[in-house]
């Protein structure tokens, strides 16, 4: 049986909470270690807890000591990782304020992960019981959108995708749809340029490589299609292009995958959600779906180390 | 009863095959004038016919024939609604290559009934089941959109949306969710600044006049609310913000509605499909949604003029 580690991320946010619901359901297929405080983990096994050097304040944590925390659940887990203890990562949602006031230099899990893997290509996949997309371009104004975009960009998330379809979610031959940028994807450059200029080249020189892939669809046509089962991934250039129609279907089944990393590396698709943690009201559905689709993703998986 | 015209569209497009497959479902409910072919429309009652005069080789259509007709059928019906012989009309599709061939100087129906009825401010709603949207900018090149958003379009487009909603939609209190532009609505202005700087302010002035609206909302998590029945319509910064959510789940029946008009117009959401013309095989669903719903608003409506 594969050995699932997870981070328990921030002390103040719901992660422990969705934890402790959503692990037992999967106690028949995999081991878990889970890197947190055992004091907010009462409810887990004594084996399914690693402890983790934290605060001596604990279950008191201000802001600053559980940004800390939070990094030094990651650190764990990334030892764990490199002593082959676990083969796979579930983090469980950080605060970017209380990390950043514990000195972590990334935006985010992501770029860690990426860091401290020595990982140069990656790309974010969301990925719901329906849809699955990536992003080409991800937190970035609406307006730099179009100079962001370049033919080798998007042909590493072409790259990517495919990759990541065919060795992590068993696809042999990936169907992958690539949006323009633009209204009907540019209406042969009436609407637009860059499909004339930098996608369908791109999408080209993918293909020349061996990367399935076909676009530049039209934006508004292509998720209708993906929503019927045509396409395993839709290729996106930007944020909302991917994630209103995602989030729309998969607002509580959503989960967040990393491709790329020499680890499989799932989390749920919500935040900390400060305002209702310590009730016992959080809703565990993402954590749930983020641990099965990790289970699932390092079965399917070549161990690539 | 009211009488509803219908305009049969390009003859060479699927128009007059989904207007006879749609319109024997409404009989009992309007009485219907559509303006067009007699010869490509067999199936109706004579009554139901306004024969428009029609290029002599009929039947046998040229591109530049067949859009002078696309545009005679529409003069027709823009007369009779002049003379009150209708009270609001379904425009079957027309292509904007032929009428263009034929001198005709809107990019569409809405521009040229904008102008047929002195309309200075408009603005295209999408309706189908579940969604509807409103967009502030429509056919833009995704990178000039940020450019040419500012206060007034966007209190122009929340004005027509809640008035439309009001008067045609029978919905007393309309909830508008108004889109920011970027990813997570600006992040407080960390992923772009024209959530601050144009939309927020835009929103407290036509609040101040009167038109409730809500926002910047989050792009990526408003539709899902949408989608759950939160709000009776989103108004969208461009057109793949409302488009991509709405037709993923409004493919086939969704409803494009010109609000502002001194008369109820709606259309199908699909075009000429000269593919499939002529093959009996084309779906009638648009078209039927788009008479039903005609019907319901100007049942709603007070009459305007």
């Amino acid at each position: 049986m594969i050995t699932l580690g997870i981070t328990m991320g921030d002390p103040l946010g719901i992660g422990a909470e969705v934890i402790q619901k959503a692990l037992p359901k999967f106690r028949d297929r995999a081991h878990f270690k889970v890197f947190g405080d055992p004091k907010l983990l009462p409810q887990l096994k004594d084996s399914e807890i690693i402890p983790v050097s934290i605060p001596k304040e604990s279950a008191n944590y201000s802001p600053a000591s559980a940004g800390r925390a939070s990094v030094s659940f990651l650190d764990a887990a990334m030892e764990a990782w490199r002593r082959r203890e676990i083969h796979g990562l579930v983090t469980a949602p950080i605060s970017k304020a209380h990390v950043k006031l514990a000195g972590f230099p990334f935006p985010g899990h992501t770029e860690y992960l990426a860091d401290k893997t020595a990982t140069k290509k990656f790309a974010m996949l969301m990925a719901g019981p329906v849809l699955r997309v990536t992003l080409v371009t991800i937190h970035e104004p609406l307006q730099k959108v179009s100079s962001l975009l370049n033919q080798q960009r998007i042909i590493d998330t072409l790259e990517i995708t495919h990759r990541g379809l065919k060795e992590k979610f068993r696809i042999a031959q990936p169907r992958i749809a690539v949006c323009g940028l633009n209204p009907h994807a540019g209406e042969e450059g009436h609407l637009g340029g860059e499909e004339i200029s930098i996608i369908a080249p791109a999408i080209e020189e993918a293909r020349r490589q061996g990367y399935s892939c076909e676009g530049p669809k039209v934006p508004d046509a292509v998720f209708h299609e993906a929503y019927e089962g045509k396409w395993d991934a839709v290729v996106c250039m930007y944020h909302d292009q991917g994630l209103i129609p995602f989030k729309m279907v998969h607002f509580r089944d959503g989960v967040n995958v990393t491709l790329g990393l020499p680890l499989v590396r799932t989390s749920p698709d919500h935040g900390t959600a400060f305002d209702i943690a310590g009730k016992g009201i959080a809703d565990s559905s993402s954590m749930e779906a983020a641990i099965k689709l990790a289970i699932q993703m390092v079965g399917a998986g070549k161990e690539e180390r």
